[in-house]
């Protein structure tokens, strides 16, 4: 079999540049790129993952945890940190660790302790006590996007703002009768979905609206938001004339409830949302903007600059929201009935 | 630094045990596997996993090559495929290779050539030809989910049926007019897709109603099939009593325009989908059910055992799907205004 030896060869460059450019690691030109995989194509060689890692010291390879990759959110920081890698020519091992489940303890008790990564980022994770004790002992950076993080960096948007802001849009519009739907204190109740309550409090405390202040609970999904909606719906006596969901995918789905009871939006109901979702635009929601693609790409920059320096100080990053007003808030009507 | 001999030592059990606790391969009590994780975590001990990979000759990694991870069918084979292979110990790595990148370029000229897994599950991958010939050369195992395969072995189900039973299901009804909506030949085509049209047209020829077929092209997902829709039901001379989506997505798009045009569903429109997706529930939709998150498990039983037995045969496995009806299909009104 052909070494690196003969690719070099072959290709009429140094090992050195050989090696480069097979591994993705260092800059290599496109041109010497392409002559020498070429040249490896033909001679049939591909280096050894085992012998990379060990000649380098690094795995090449970054870790991404995660309790979700079936939600919007989460789908989209991977998207981010997935590019960024593949433009490094990094790998990513992906540990996907729902909260409560068997698979997590195993991931925090084996998986995250054979270290077959450089670093770690850690999404939306809220690790348990016990947890972070172990991601701490396993000595590699870790950046969580999303959450305190514990001693981690973070990035993540400023989610007390971000509601509190969307819920002054809504008081501005006239509303007074706002309720906030999402979350269910009595389940798992992650971090960001309380920020986001808070948020909404205070604004309706600082509206002079604290006794109106009401928080519906649901599941953090679009059926969710859905069942929520139709309970909070259903007795027009006290139905709210606006509605602000923890998420965008909460909001869609107290709009398809509306609909469904026959309830205009935005004419009788006002509703805005978190997220600017991929469905946003097609429901026409006003909603506050953050971009999950940029924070994941965000952190991998971060974490690869932990890495090259480890004793680096740890940074939080707040990234700021913005507010895109669409079609389904508007003044409430004097006369509720429709 | 302690090493795998302290560990066993501690643990009261034999190298050979200790080792294989700690990698997750072979068969190791739960309570062993527990006392041998606690000698470790006692002595600061975590095997390398270069030493690992070479001890073994495996790398106790499965490689993932799907084209999108933001969408359900995807997230959720991702799923099944991410627990199958936690149960037995084994890491996932994850290539995000979009059709025509610049990243699927790299990912198939480098990552894969890397050789970083036992084997590869390639979901939806759909390869050209010269992608194919690489991963053929790569020499590891490969199981298809959805697809052709190649000379893979692929897990599917069986995409002419399910669209044919969609549209016999509406035809049982009375329809006639009966549009297909998703997919745009002109631009990326998948052999999914191709297949369900083909299903639809099959059902339309062997009911007498080749001349009514109508495909509506659209990008497949929500926004996709809500734009088609809007186009197709705006003319009401010229609109269908019922439609076909190439997927729940699709399907469910449809819906939502139809609820934004005024036109009733099932009322003035029957609409069915194919997937069973998380929201087909809160649209009660009509659709023929798969469970991505099961082929993703199928995939990984199958992937292992040829990894165990290179020389098996390859195996094709159609999973059969399912029709489940729901509020969006009725037989068509002979009034067509509504």
């Amino acid at each position: 079999m052909s070494g690196i030896t003969e690719v070099a060869e072959r290709a009429g460059v140094s090992k050195a540049t050989a090696s480069r450019a097979l591994s993705g690691t260092g800059y290599v030109s496109e041109a010497t790129r392409r002559r020498v995989r070429d040249a490896a194509d033909e001679l049939g060689y591909v280096p050894s993952a085992g012998a990379v890692g060990l000649a380098t010291g690094r795995t090449q390879n970054i870790g991404v945890v995660m309790p979700y990759v079936n939600r919007w959110f989460f789908a989209e920081v991977l998207e981010g940190i997935q590019q960024a890698l593949l433009e490094r020519g990094l790998d990513l091992t992906l540990y996907d660790a729902k909260p409560g489940t068997e698979e997590r303890a195993r991931i925090f008790g084996d998986f995250l302790a054979r270290k077959r990564f450089d670093g770690l980022i850690a999404v939306g994770l809220e690790p348990a006590d016990h947890e972070l004790e172990r991601l701490t002992r396993i000595g590699r950076p870790i950046v969580s996007v999303v959450g305190t993080g514990g001693e981690a960096s973070v990035i993540a948007v400023d989610d007390d703002y971000t509601a509190r802001r969307a819920t002054e849009h809504l008081i501005g519009l006239g509303h007074r009768d706002i309720v906030f739907i999402g979350g269910r204190p009595e389940r798992h109740w992650a971090h960001v979905d309380q920020m986001r309550l808070a948020g909404y409090r205070h604004a309706m405390r600082d509206a002079g609206l604290s006794e109106q202040a009401v928080h519906a609970r649901s599941e953090v999904s679009m059926p969710g938001g859905y069942a929520a909606a139709v309970d909070l719906l259903s007795d027009a006596r006290r139905r709210p004339t606006a509605i602000v969901g923890v998420c965008d995918e909460v909001a869609i789905g107290a709009i398809i409830a509306a609909r469904r009871l026959g309830i205009q939006v935005p004419a009788a109901l006002s509703v805005v949302g978190i997220d600017d979702h991929e469905f946003a635009d097609m429901f026409a929601l006003t909603t506050l903007q953050q971009v999950p693609r940029m924070q994941g790409a965000a952190a991998v920059e971060m974490l690869l600059t932990e890495i090259a320096d480890p004793q680096r100080e740890r940074t939080t990053l707040r990234i700021p929201t913005r507010l895109i007003v669409r079609n389904t808030t508007a003044p409430p009507h004097t006369d509720r009935a429709q």
